[in-house]
C-alpha cells in the first residue's frame, strides 16, 4: 500500500504515511498559465493499493478534478485498487432536488468518483450518510465525535449541547452520552416573514451558568453558529464552545463567531482551518478505517 | 429540440436558437458562498433532446463540473438525449503522456462526459482529433477554416501562410488552398540549450512585400505568435495578420502580440475575446453540425 496527497492533502498524507508504516508517493500539482490543472506521479503505482488523499475545499471544482485526474491516471498506470480519502467532501448539502430543476450534486459527484474508477470511498462527518449510496463502490463515513468528546471532556462542567437544526441532533445526542452532566437540546431556525431574517430559538432550555456547546458538521458562514451564541450569552450562559467536523469559515465568518460570544472553536482538520481555531486530528480515524478496510 | 446555455456559453446559445428556430431553456447558474457550483433548468427537459453549450474557458473546472451537473442533471429529468456542445474544449493539448506519471487529461475529461450520459459532443477545433475517439458516443470536430478563408480573402494579397508548428500545418495547407495567390510554410521551434529561451524559425520563406497570415488552433500566453510575428517583420513583411480559433489570451498577451507588429488578429468567439479582436461567430457551422447530427 501507498499513500498519494494532492493539493488539498493538508499534510493528512504526511501523518497517514506514519501511522500506517507505509510509503509517500510524491504528487506534482501545478496551474498552466492559461488555468489548467496538471499532476504527475513522481513514481510507480503499478499493481499497488493506492491510497489518494484530497479534501474538497477551497476551489471545490479544481479540488474534484484534481481528483477525477489523480484516480483515472493511477488506474491507466496499472494500479490495482484506489482507497479515495476526501476528508471533507464538496457538496454534500446538495442531497436532493429542494427544487424543481435543481442537481442533487452529491450524486454526480460520486458517479464521477466511480467513473474514474475509485474502489473505496472514506469521508468524515458527511451531511447525511446516505449520500453516500451514490458511490458505486464500498464508502465510510468516519464519525469524530468521540474524538471531540475527549477533548472536551477536559474543558467543560455542566454542559447544554445544541444541535443547530434536526440534522445535528444525532450528533448532539451522541456527544452527550460521552460527557458527564451534559445534557442537549435541538434548536428551531424561524425565518422571519417580513424581512425574511433567520434566527434560532429552543423552547425550555435552561443555561444559566451552564456550558454551552454548539455542534454542527459544516461551519459555512458562521451566521447560525452566531445566533445561537448570540442567543444563550442573553440566557445566562457560561462559556460557549463551538465543535465543527469542517470548519470552511467563509469571508468574516470567524470574526462573526468570535465576536457573538464564543469562547473556543473546534474543529477537524479535514479543511485548513483558520488562525485561533483550535485543531483536533481527523488522521487516527482515517488510519484504523484504512486497516480495517484492508483486513477485510 | 431545445437549447441550454450554461455559464460559459458566450452568447451562442441565443444565436443558435435563432439559427435552429427552436426554444431556448433558461438555465440558472451560481456559486455558493463558500464556492460551490450551482445551477437550476427552469423549464421542463423531460422527453426533449437538449443541447446544450458550455465552453470551458476560463476557469475550466468549474466550467467543466458545472456541465457535468447539467448533463446528469438533465438525464435524471427525463431527458432523451443531450447534445454537449462544447465551442472550445479544454485540456485538448495534454492529449499524451509526455513523462511518466502523467494524465491524459482530455481522456479523462471525454470520459467524464460520457459517465455522466452526454450522447454527442460537438466541439470545434480540437487539438488533436484523435482525442475525441475517448469520447463514448458521436463526436464531432467543426473545422472552421472556410470561415476564416471567407473573411480574409476580403484582407490579403500575395500572402504567406504560417504554421507555427508541424501541429498547425495541414490548417495551413487548407486556409492556403481557400486564398488565391498564397502559399503556406511551417516554422520549426528551437529552444537554445544555454538559456531556454524558444525561438521559431523558418528556412527558405521570401515574405518581402507579402502579407502574413500566422495560423494556430489556440493562442495562450501568445509568445509563439508574436516571436514569429516578430521574425516576418524583420524578413520584410508587409501586413501580418493572426487567425486562431480559440483566443485564451492569457495576461499581457494581447499587447505581446500587437506590439510584435501584428497588424489584425481573427478569432472565433469560441471563448469570450479580448477587445481589439476581430470575432468571427462560429454559431452557423455549429448549427449546421446539429441538423446533420438531428438528420442521421
Amino acid at each position: 500500500m501507498i499513500v498519494a496527497g494532492l493539493s488539498g492533502a493538508n499534510g493528512l498524507d504526511l501523518r497517514l504515511t506514519q501511522l500506517l508504516n507505509t510509503e509517500l508517493i510524491r504528487v506534482e500539482s501545478k496551474s498552466f498559465p492559461d488555468g489548467e490543472t496538471y499532476i504527475r506521479f513522481h513514481g510507480s503505482v503499478k499493481d499497488e493499493t493506492l491510497v489518494i488523499l484530497q479534501s474538497l475545499y477551497p476551489n471545490q471544482d479544481r479540488k474534484l478534478f484534481e481528483l477525477l485526474l489523480g484516480v483515472d491516471t493511477a488506474k491507466d498506470l496499472g494500479c490495482k485498487e484506489v482507497i479515495v480519502v476526501t476528508p471533507y467532501l464538496a457538496y454534500s448539502r446538495q442531497d436532493r432536488r429542494f427544487l424543481d430543476g435543481e442537481p442533487i450534486s452529491i450524486k454526480t459527484v460520486l458517479k464521477l468518483l466511480s467513473s474514474v474508477g475509485a474502489d473505496y470511498l472514506i469521508t468524515v462527518d458527511v451531511h447525511k450518510v446516505e449520500s453516500l449510496n451514490y458511490f458505486y463502490g464500498r464508502a465510510l463515513n468516519l464519525d469524530p465525535t468521540p474524538l471531540f468528546a475527549g477533548v472536551l471532556r477536559q474543558v467543560v462542567r455542566e454542559a447544554v449541547i445544541i444541535a443547530p437544526d434536526q440534522g445535528a441532533l444525532q450528533k448532539a445526542s451522541e456527544l452527550s452520552q460521552l460527557i458527564p452532566n451534559s445534557e442537549y437540546v435541538v434548536f428551531r431556525k424561524y425565518r422571519d416573514r417580513i424581512t425574511g431574517k433567520v434566527s434560532h430559538e429552543a423552547v425550555d432550555v435552561d443555561v444559566v451558568g451552564k456550558d454551552v456547546i454548539i455542534i454542527d458538521d459544516i461551519v459555512s458562514t458562521g451566521t447560525t453558529v452566531a445566533n445561537i451564541a448570540s442567543y444563550v450569552k442573553n440566557k445566562g450562559a457560561s462559556k460557549t464552545y463551538v465543535v465543527c467536523s469542517h470548519a470552511l469559515f467563509v469571508g468574516d465568518a470567524l470574526n462573526k463567531v468570535i465576536s457573538s460570544g464564543v469562547s473556543k472553536i473546534y474543529a477537524l482538520n479535514t479543511v485548513v482551518v483558520p488562525e485561533g481555531v483550535e485543531v483536533v486530528d481527523v488522521t487516527p480515524l482515517i488510519s484504523e478505517a484504512i486497516k480495517s478496510l484492508i483486513r477485510s
